[in-house]
């Protein structure tokens, strides 16, 4: 045990009225949630970058936390794994995810990282042996190093395009040797900062086969977990490739990699992208292509990724929602992509950060249970397009422009227009929260 | 002659010095560029609604503009199209552009309102007889009558998408008796308001249907016109289900139009999408479905569609450029979709939007062409990417993830970044204004 | 009785288990909150223009409402009136708000406005006589005739200036006869669309040439209500001079003003400035000027005045712990400046719109005042700031830059950070809700 | 000679038909305009900070540039000083600016600091007696260090006060030595992340004491440079206290500060807050307090400060029309608080930025002022502002709303609206470009 966390014990499930700062209000893992434990529907995992890697630093200011890991060697990156278990534990997680350079320090090349990876990834799986927490996913880290500046498979240099390949290799093997279920790509360079020296079409086409080749080799070595990108519109770059869902959706079907590659949902990607976290979640869902979500909050009022925890209850149950209504997650899950303020500086603030979105998260699931259950919300949303379900409906999206202009003046239709009733249905949902 | 411009005379070009303000300084339309008079690069066009039937409203005040043909019989719809001819005239505008409301008055119901656009369209063939202005395209106006307050295609009543369906079929005929070399469809309130009353998988089906019938009936009237659909992110709506041009790709490719239907981008909408109007028409043209401009300005920081007059030639000189590589229009043109700001209450101001207009895209385009002629922009895209011309770089585009990491590894490849040279390119760029 | 709600019965409490849409869940007019009735810490007023006076209009299309009191008549006004007066009725709103636009239709000119806005006074008079609403302020609206489109006070044309003097002059008297409580001035037109034809020092003294008019002349009548700004900062202007309640301040400052107009804030106007509601809140109380709120909620991503109900309880809880800290209202209120979705066309629309709204402020309400009363979040806030009440934080706000300088020499300063505790106090905050 | 910029020789003027890079197009320092030098109505400065102590960072990856000053020993610092002063001359720089922590390596404490600070500002006034570049401003980063994380003046810890207070002493003093013509005050970290842990009111008090006890400095040492506060919205906080002129202003008018200092403003920053650029600098003017700025550009469609070099002559030109208007500058001057992108590796780039830059501005400033000697556009913007020069309209601003209302009533005034005339002076202003 390293006492980074000084002997904070295992939270439990206490109840609403506990006042106990490191306990669940909400978050109870073993009740059933129509039918399935809390756990189950939620999945949730940490994330290794923000928890144990991320400095504090920000466009204007360096480092502001003082963790023991930090430093370059294979110890600090094992003491660093050890803390994080002891988290892992701390909150009863069933998953977490990481990026290779989250884990291991950076080697002088391509077989130093490899060696580097296997080694720590082999630690990883030790302590496996003994915990409750799997992989939900694993990724390559190919926008930080400053190899990747002007993007990864989307290099204007091949050589660079070639030690995303290798890596992205290299990554696939650590999540598919430690049971990842998932294995995600996010693309922050992908992209361009000025399309002065940018040749976008034949930069979509290395982003294209690259993708390929990510799923010929997922089904060569038998991995079985979900291949994912993760939208996002900008930042790093001034424009990213994969802007939005609705963006992948068309670059996927233009690679015929629509079965194929599935989305994950950040709350505050689709924020920056001018969407509702639940418009994405919706969108994914009726294309077939939801995958996961990384959870977070973006500050509405910051034009940059904020990554904070989340903790508005009403907004979880609109995105949860939209969850259940999509059959809930399969390999996918609930991945904590927030980071704290850089003033929270304790230990305790890793923790408390966690237990307050594990509890937004579970208070939203819970209030969308109950909205679901109940059946009032979607009994309206039907009766508002009960017209498609009569014959007539249906007969007029088999028929042409001609045949129904000709019905229109036969028949004078002359449409009315009903109320929307959209303040009805927002009093309605308040009822569930 | 109805005198509405009082004595204004055809606007003649007379060259960067001139100080009249009644005179083109870069708009020559028999100017050769790139070998092709500058008027049928820029194929500009006049918007109806905004020069003809907009009133000058805002959402916090109403009418400022009083117009002798501002009311409801079709004598103010002939007087209106009058000196609508006249200012064509005046401009030496090639085309103009119209929906359906902007040219008659609204009727009892569909029967009544087929039949004045028939009538008033009449009125236009014969002015059209003897005029040089020609019909760039026409659309149907879905979006401002209360029956489509929830959508047109996408509506929940299949009532308003028979209404719509037999609508559009009216202004297809309209615009193939006129010789128009587009159809447009801008869905302005195809989008949803609340997800919580919407069935957003179903509505885009319904979106889907509809435009399959359009091309159908297309075919089915040898209209040899190209349909178009004009992205939009949001405005009226929370969101528009055509957001932008990736999402109308992705929509095309799902229903199998891609072939079948292009874009009409809009500087604006780009905008208010995030995206710069460049990247739109690029990532148009890369993808196949570049078409038409709708040409305007909006302001960055006004968060609505401001459709102002363009004056920006830096801006220009970017977006015509992407024009020309592009291989120009076809059908398409540079339609002002731009209005007089409420204030510019006199017919003067009228002409000289226009006139300001047509001189930033005219200087624009001239400047496009220096910088595509001389070939220091294009040389030095190309020799970023150089690396790809390269039997190794093409090699690598057909390899596979295991291959390539042996070759990382066996090569001991360590790419080494290359300035990307954007501010020595900005700097170019400027030497061509 | 007009029967326009179709015999809706008096809204009453029913507590937070009732399903019954047409009760309150939260708002329970007469419970005590801190020793307050809630009535009176709410002070809900009803608008008289999103509820009376709206079509339904937007951008881009016209009216979709269809209300019997809609047209140019007194009769109209009257109907309209009786059905307003139904409404605060059914809702027991304690205050409602008009414009003089609203209540009575546009006559031929100034004197007869001022009949018209007199005749129509009179006749809430009589209402309020038997009625319990009363009003909460009154104002003038000199924004939506196209005479003001240039602006009122700030106009470059004299006249215009008059003519809005004279307005608010009568609109004052109109408030002061009824016994208004505060009196508004909101300059929907008082900023400019370009720089290029404005002269912003000119038109800024004029602004607050009227204001030191309006002041003294409520001095003269004796009108014992506040004078209140409402600061916005764009739409309909590119540019509104009250930008934030910040400029407000900078503004009142300069004009002598800062002890006589205090600020009417609105949450939408706030979230267009780029601010959080309750950051305008806790600035204005800070100022001093704190003064009374136009309750609303701008959808964040849409970038205009959306003017939605509220609904989101953690943020309402946020705005009410501002309005609590400062001392709570005095003369102001709550006032609904909220409008119906356009596709909400039904009487039950608007009804219920208010009590969703009602209830969404009440369950605000309660949990600030918990939170207030549990003390935990000011008392973490006050620990953080304790070395400022040690006497040397004392004494340091009363010396130099040199003394301190050899201050921190000498004893070798050397600060350390200690924890924000940010995620702490969300979830803190989240317990009260 | 540090031979970083490989023989790069002094860049001259070449006219704008030079198609050689490494010469000015429009920029002609001795060039008259209005009657004075070019150099002395642009006082061009270079920032340290961007140009020779950031590595290329962004909050997605690390370090790009390779320099070989970038080290923590003072002989790294005097490098970077020999390379700085070599850029200036390249260049032709008038002035330079730097913060604190770009010139020396941050010591063990503030004793440290103040010594390494001395020693290397030795070390520049030795280089700038052999050279023509001065010092426009110095100023102290109270932002990066972690001791800064929650604020400098505004920090809830006295001691962090006091530790400022002291710092912004040492670097008063070392601007003064150098002969610096202004001292600036950002204050990065003066704001908020969160207000549940802010206490806003009392952190005002702080920052305005702060200021008070600048100036008293200032005067005690005989400091004759403007103090200058520059404003910022937002990032890296939530909410700066800075926020734009405007609240700047009120601030300083409660600190009685006004006449005491001015602002230095910010492109970037102006757009992040809602504003235009002249829209700053035209209110600064009108209120008096206009100083310097920082010349960059900011993407309008990325939230966060790119800070890249400015290029977009249309917009430099309205910018220098109003500092023109202003009387030009007195003490402040042009900074390029502008950044390479991160992909700019080569010395080439940082000094090629510079040229575009400054040529960008020459640009700017001779279109500016080629408008104002013609005098059209404010010939067009006094006459529409004509009747306030009236006798009528002197006396409307000394009357009273009674009396203007009976004005109103007797002579019947009904202000009929004149065009804006917007789009006509758009046109305008492109003659001058």
């Amino acid at each position: 045990m390293t006492d980074f966390f000084h002997g904070i014990d295992k939270i439990r499930y206490e109840g609403p009225e506990s006042d106990n700062e490191f306990a669940f209000r909400h978050y109870n893992p073993d009740e059933l949630i129509l039918g399935k434990p809390m756990k189950d529907h939620l999945r949730f995992a940490v994330a290794y970058w923000h928890s144990f890697a991320w400095p504090g630093g920000d466009p204007f200011g360096g480092q502001t936390f003082e963790r023991p890991w930090f430093g370059e060697s294979m110890d600090h990156a094992k003491l660093k794994a050890d803390v994080a278990f002891e988290m892992f534990e701390i909150l009863g997680a069933p998953y977490f995810c990481f990026h290779d350079v989250d884990v291991r320090p950076e080697g002088e090349g391509f077989a130093e990282n490899t060696a580097r990876l296997r080694e720590i990834t082999d630690y990883f799986a030790e302590k496996m042996e003994n915990s409750d927490t799997k992989l939900l996913w694993g990724t390559a880290n190919l926008f930080s190093h400053r190899r990747f500046m002007a993007g990864a498979a989307t290099n204007p240099d091949p050589e660079v395009f070639a030690f995303s390949a290798a890596t992205i290799k290299t990554c696939m093997d650590a999540t598919h040797k430690l049971g990842g279920e998932n294995y995600v790509l996010w693309g922050g360079r992908e992209g361009y900062e000025t399309l002065l020296n940018t040749d976008l079409a034949r930069e979509r086409a290395q982003a294209g086969r690259m993708l390929q080749m990510v799923v010929d080799y997922k089904h060569k070595i038998g991995f079985k977990g979900t291949i994912l990108i993760e939208p996002k519109p900008q930042e790093p770059t001034k424009h990213q490739y994969d802007y939005d869902v609705a963006t992948v959706y068309g670059f996927l079907k233009d690679f015929g990699l629509e079965n194929e590659v599935k989305v994950n949902i950040e709350q505050g990607h689709a924020i920056l992208a001018g969407h509702s976290f639940e418009h994405e979640l919706a969108l994914a869902s009726s294309l077939g292509i939801f995958g996961s979500i990384d959870m977070n909050r973006n500050d509405y009022q910051s034009g940059w990724d904020t990554d904070q925890f989340p903790n508005n209850v009403p907004e979880m149950t609109l995105a949860y929602y939209e969850v259940l209504k999509a059959g809930g997650f399969t390999t996918g899950g609930t991945n904590f992509d927030a980071k704290l303020r850089r003033q929270s500086l304790d230990p305790e603030d890793l923790i408390l950060a966690h237990v307050g979105g594990m509890d937004a998260c579970a208070a939203g699931l819970k209030a969308a249970a109950r909205m679901l259950e109940d059946g009032k919300l979607e009994a309206a949303r039907n009766e508002r397009y009960a017209g498609w379900e009569t014959s007539d409906g249906r007969a007029l999206m088999e028929s042409d422009l001609e045949t129904i202009a000709h019905l229109v003046e036969d028949k004078k239709i002359n449409p009315q227009p009903r109320s929307g009733r959209q303040e009805r249905l927002e009093n309605l949902v308040n009822r569930y929260l």
